[in-house]
């Protein structure tokens, strides 16, 4: 039982946007780089956290990617619950079960799933950026710029 | 985020033993045909639930599988734990997270997990099971006697 590898990169693009850089955009390129992920993949994250309304993206000369509010307020679960697309913890049909009329597993799984989604909300994207995580993020940052002071 | 296949079908089969045969043993064979997966598959899973105690498998002439205890006594929160291994919801080592140091990602999913657990631990196999579940299992059953009067 994992998430999904999407939801994976989703969350660690949003904890990459919550320090902001010494300066100029964060781009998909950086992203991309600093993650060693692809850029292709990359690109259909950022678009979906833009579609959510979780990032902006601002085009051109000098344009990059941001968060849409303040870390404290996304909440994880929500997040995580969008990103996983409400999807059930058991698949029954692409396998038709021959148990599935009536049966009860998928209910108990789902009232787990919602109890999962709600202490997931209890944490906010700040919660998780918080100390040795935005250390390394800011370290990141600052491992574009090698002509930085701050890098040595 | 789903749980794996392993996991789904073992719930499956204890699920199946929950409604005790009109005559003669459950064997294998018999479960493959009615969920129709392969032998080998399901004697790993087999395999797995007799390692964990969950059933006993007498062998022999007239043997057959059958569960160790009354359905009452199986928290499907401990089945479900101890068929995914424990397994973290994020994978931050097999493609190494440049964030896994202080990153609090993991341990809020955890924290959600523990909850997720917690919930399923208020059902037992003896609660999903019942109703309708139990009358697919008995029409399962009786699916292998064809001449049996309760199949008309």
């Amino acid at each position: 039982m994992q998430i999904t590898r999407f939801t994976d990169l989703s969350l660690r693009v949003l904890m990459y946007l919550t320090v902001p850089p010494d300066s100029g955009p964060v781009t998909i390129d950086e992203i991309a780089t600093r993650f060693d992920v692809s850029r292709h993949h990359l690109a259909k994250v950022v678009h979906r956290l833009g579609q959510s309304g979780w990032i902006v993206a601002t085009r051109g000369k000098g344009g990059g990617l941001a968060l849409a509010q303040p870390p404290s307020q996304y909440r994880l679960g929500e997040v995580v619950r969008e990103l996983e697309g409400g999807e059930s913890l058991i698949d029954c049909t692409s396998q038709p079960c021959v148990l599935l009329q009536g049966c009860n597993v998928r209910a108990a799984l789902n009232d787990a799933q919602q109890a999962f989604y709600e202490r997931l909300d209890t944490y906010t994207l700040a919660d998780v950026v918080r100390q040795q995580t935005a250390t390394s993020i800011i370290a990141l940052h600052r491992g574009r710029r090698p002509s930085s002071p701050v890098t040595a």
